[in-house]
C-alpha cells in the first residue's frame, strides 16, 4: 500500500525547491516559445520545473505515472496505480508577463480517485493544499466548508473570451446573462489560481471553456474538499484525463449556473 | 512654497500606519453597506481609513483640500491650492470577498498638476509611488520606461460588463474586436492595482468606463511618470475632479487602441 505520509512530504519539499529556483530564474529573461498559437506560451522554466519533478518522482516512486503538461512525463492509458498530473507553471502568460499569478499545480490520483492536491504560489510562498477525506489547507490555515450564496451575490471568474463570439459556446443565452445577473466578475489568467480562489471563498465560482487535465488536476481535489462541485458545463463529472470545459461553484450556486444559465446553451 | 519632501514623509508613514489597521481588521468581519445599488460596496473600514487620512491631513496640512471616496474630505471648487484625493480601499468588493487584491490610493495635486502618487497594497506591503518628474517606482525598486508593444502581444485589463449590453458603450465595433486581436485580457476589480500592473508592465493596457477621481488620481501619477498614457476615449487629458471614462497604456498601443478600435464607438 501507498505511504501517503510520505508521499505528501516529499511532494511538499520539491514544491518549496522548485519555488525558489523558479523566484531565482527572475533575474534572467526566460526564453519564450510558443505552442499550439502566438498566445500559447512555454519557457525554459516550464520546462525546466516538469523535468524537475519527474526526475525526483521517478528516483522516490518509480512505479508512479506522470502526466505532466510539457510531455516530459508518461502517457498514461488509463486509471490504474498512482498518478501525478502536473502543471509545473499553470499561467504561463502571467509568468511572462506579470512575475506573478501563477501557479504550480499537482494532482495525485490512484485508481483515479483523488489523493492529494497542491496549487503552490512561488512568488507569495502561500500553498493551497488538499487530502482527500481529510480537509483542505491554505499555509496551515484548515479552509472551513463553503456556504452557499445567491448569484445576485456571487463574484464570478469568467475570462472575456467565452463572452465574445468564441468557438466553444455561444454567451448570449448563457454566459451573458450570468454576467449581467452576478455582483461582479474577475480573470486571473491561472485556472489553478482562480480553483483556491473559490477553494478560499475569495471567488464564488469559475467557468471556463477549455481545461487540460494539468489544469485542474490540484484544484479539483482542493475544491471539493471544502464542499466545492467541480463539472463540466452539463454538471457532469469530469475525466481527468481529458480536456474538458468547467464549472467550479459553491454549493447551490453550481446548479444554480447550470439550471438557470448554461442548460440554455446546450 | 510646499515642502513635498516632508509631505511624501508624512504621506508614506500613514499609509503604512493605514494598511497595518486594515490588516488588523480582518480578524473581524468588517460591516458591509451598499450605496448606490446593491453590488457598490462599503465598510466601516473604508470610513474609518478615510477618517484617519484626514484627521492627520487637516493637523499637518491645514490649508490642503481634501477629496476622498467616502465624503470626510472638502468639495473643492476647482484647482487652486494643494489637493489629495483619496480612495481609501480601491476595490472594497475584493475587500470584502476577498481579503486582498485592494489598494490604498492616494493622488497629491498642486494647482491642478500631478505632484505625488501612491498606490499601497497593505496586503502584501507593496508600494508603488511616484513623484511628478522624478519616477516612479516599486518599492525601492525605480521602475524602467514603458516599452511599446503590438496591440497582438497586449495583456489587457478589463472587465467582462463592458463587453455585454451596457449604457456606456457599444463593444461591437470597439472593445470586442479589440479583446479578440489582443494576446489576452485580465481583470482584477482594483482600478488602482491595474493603473500600477501598466505602470510595472504587466498590463500593456487598461480600459475602463467609468471612473471617479478617487480611483484614478494616484495611479495617473504613476503610469506617466513611466511614459504611460492616461486619457478618455477620445485621447484627451482627464479632468482630475470629474468622473471619466479612462484608456491605460503603454506608448504606442495607446494611440492604436483609440484609433483602431475605440474611434469606432464615437
Amino acid at each position: 500500500m501507498a505511504n501517503w505520509t510520505l508521499i505528501d512530504k516529499y511532494a511538499k519539499a520539491w514544491l518549496q525547491e522548485a519555488g525558489t529556483r523558479i523566484v531565482s530564474s527572475f533575474a534572467t529573461a526566460p526564453e519564450v516559445m510558443t505552442k499550439s498559437n502566438p498566445d500559447d506560451l512555454v519557457t525554459n522554466i516550464d520546462q525546466e520545473t516538469e523535468q524537475f519533478f519527474t526526475k525526483k518522482i521517478r528516483e522516490a516512486f518509480p512505479d508512479h505515472y506522470i502526466l505532466g503538461e510539457e510531455g516530459f512525463g508518461d502517457d498514461p492509458a488509463g486509471f490504474s496505480g498512482i498518478i501525478w498530473i502536473i502543471d509545473p507553471i499553470d499561467g504561463t502568460t502571467n509568468f511572462v508577463h506579470q512575475q506573478r499569478n501563477f501557479m504550480i499545480s499537482i494532482g495525485i490520483y490512484e485508481n483515479g480517485n483523488p489523493k492529494l492536491g497542491y496549487v503552490y504560489d512561488v512568488v507569495y510562498q502561500e500553498l493551497y493544499y488538499a487530502k482527500a477525506g481529510e480537509g483542505a489547507f491554505w499555509n496551515d490555515k484548515k479552509l472551513p466548508p463553503l456556504e452557499k450564496v445567491p448569484v445576485e451575490k456571487a463574484l464570478i471568474g469568467i475570462n472575456s473570451t467565452w463572452l465574445v463570439s468564441n468557438r466553444l459556446i455561444d454567451p448570449r443565452e448563457t454566459l451573458i446573462p450570468l454576467v449581467n445577473d452576478a455582483r461582479g466578475t474577475r480573470s486571473y489568467g491561472s485556472a489553478a489560481l482562480e480553483f483556491v480562489f473559490v477553494a478560499t471563498g475569495r471567488l464564488d465560482a469559475y467557468i471556463t471553456m477549455r481545461l487540460s487535465p494539468w489544469d485542474f488536476a490540484g484544484g479539483k481535489i482542493i475544491v471539493e474538499e471544502v464542499g466545492g462541485k467541480v463539472t463540466n458545463l452539463k454538471g457532469e463529472p469530469l475525466n481527468i484525463l481529458e480536456r474538458n470545459p468547467i464549472v467550479v461553484a459553491k454549493p447551490g450556486l453550481h446548479e444554480k449556473i447550470i439550471q438557470k444559465y448554461l442548460s440554455k446553451g446546450l
